[in-house]
């Protein structure tokens, strides 16, 4: 049997909650969770928001842990292993984006929270594509979050062949901007950070930013005009999208990972007059995960977290719901 | 004197009239006119709708025509040389986008047409690097449009590396779409044309289109959901961009040559969920420029026109005017 938490209900508390996995999958492992990351989406999809919730929901998808088990198919892994796991449990492996190494695109991709109990458990399972070994010496606290929250931050850095020579700016000093901060920093780029909280300025400094922009100033927006090769907007309320435009060098990209449910109203003459692109990215492939464990371990670029043991799930969850999680959330065992 | 057609005042007919240019700067050439293409954003000019026309407004920026005096620091064109002209007659040349082969995103570049005047006239001045010599057995009749509404389709099949295995689609068949429809089949690629008409679709299949889809018929758009890794859209009006969203590939681009006023109004989570671009872009650089004529000339791609005498400009232009021209309208001697 698993032991995990689940809630009943949309928004409903978590409550201890057995199930019994079955035999395991022959291409599949068994992880004994030491820590779970709590991620917005977890909350998204305990409210149900997405309308793609089932009950009982065990949320968790930002593991670390170690291998308990393995399936007879299974050869890169073994009992032992220190892994972790994110966003996605298993992967189609036929279509063309698994083919092209796009397996985070897979149209069929599991999710570990979807329609499946995940992380906030003693054990979880998932396919072995989509389980990766920790580097040595990697922090095993705060390596939760990388696997979510990092790897959405480090992902287009990879997919828009991001170079050190970039001028880089981050939207929102939160739970993916202050790690954004950090791979920008590591990667050589100059980076800013706009923020709309003076505490957060210093903040920002201390996480990599070379300058800080007040996102409630227009005249500060403006005069970083034609500046930047890249914007990371991590937020999920509505920005003046076109002020921003503006502040992007020809050829720039406004790229979002964060889910801003209003419709981005931008002028198409504004990216047609200096040939701009807007686009947005989920999570990240295996191999781009691999590839952001080693560089976040050689960077000692580490999540910053706040650490719940998984008894006090519901007071930790209501923590990230208040908004002064600083800046992710971990449970520990 | 140069013997020109103006505009005296927006909207206003074109009539004769005579300008002195001056010496000749010594980094310019002197251009005599054969052929001249009539854009719509000449008529954009003429009408001053973008705020930036000064009268007596001399149109025209698809010009063929020879070398008829060169400046004393030019050193790659000569008298008697075969050129073209299109969007813009000079950049900066020291500014970073010069420095980067991107003159045609060069913020100070000087618009043939902008504060100066066109092709309409016998004969047109601009500064040597932006005077591209015609490869020898094109078309010159035709040629002229291609160094506006050509070089805008072909421009981001170069700059975002678009490979003969790609699928494209081209919204609208009109000035920009039939000559994009050319292009992409000789680039290779398998290539749909969104169109309304049903006599365009017959027409579409003949510039090189493999398929059509209605753009009148959300069945038929839908029934290609998924298909097509770059879609370039040569209309100005507003179309539902999320639906034809939902028809590229995972990492498909939506891309815009055509200046759709009002706002995109797309959906961020569209975007993210299958890494999706939205980008636009303007005419291309002379490197560029020069690569697309040697294409178009291997190819035999050519814009198809009807033409006009030099006298009959005001015709020509109601006749741009009322949507009828098949496709590119080109003045001539």
């Amino acid at each position: 049997m698993i032991h995990a938490y689940a809630a009943q209900e949309p928004g409903g508390p978590l409550e201890p909650f057995e199930y019994d996995p079955g035999e395991l999958d022959a291409a599949a492992v068994e992880i004994e969770v030491d820590y779970c990351g709590i991620c917005h989406s977890d909350l998204s999809m305990l409210d149900n928001e997405w309308g793609m919730t089932s009950y009982p929901f065990v949320a968790g998808h930002e593991v670390v842990g170690r291998i308990a088990q393995v399936g007879s198919h299974v050869t890169t892994l073994a009992v032992g292993d220190r892994v972790g796991l994110g966003w996605h449990a298993g992967y189609c492996n036929v279509c063309a984006s698994c083919h092209s190494g796009d397996q985070n695109l897979c149209a069929t991709a599991t999710g570990t929270i979807v329609g499946r109990h995940g992380g906030f458990a003693d054990k979880v399972r998932a396919e072995e594509n989509s389980v990766l070994k920790l580097p040595e010496g990697i922090d095993l606290e705060s390596a939760g979050p990388l696997f979510c929250g990092g790897i959405t931050v480090f992902n287009p850095l990879v997919q828009y062949g991001i170079r050190p020579t970039d001028k880089v700016a981050v939207i929102g000093i939160g739970g993916l901007g202050h790690i954004a901060l950090q791979f920008l920093n590591a990667w050589g780029c100059e980076v800013t950070a706009f923020t709309s909280s003076e505490r957060k300025k210093t903040e920002a400094l201390n996480l990599g930013a070379h300058h800080t922009v007040s996102s409630r100033s227009e005249d500060e927006i403006a005069a970083v005009a034609g500046t930047f090769d890249l914007i990371l907007s991590t937020v999920n309320v509505k920005l003046d999208w076109n002020l921003y435009l503006q502040t992007l060098k020809p050829k720039g990209r406004l790229h979002f990972v964060g889910a801003t449910l209003e419709p981005l109203d931008v002028g198409v003459f504004s990216l047609i007059i200096s040939q701009r692109s807007i686009s947005g990215s989920p999570v990240g492939s295996p191999a781009t995960i691999a590839a952001m464990l080693d560089f976040a371990n050689r960077h000692a670029v580490q999540p910053v977290i706040e650490k719940f043991k998984f008894d006090q799930v519901n007071e930790a969850i209501e923590h990230l719901r208040s908004g002064n999680a600083k800046y992710r959330i971990v449970l520990e065992r």
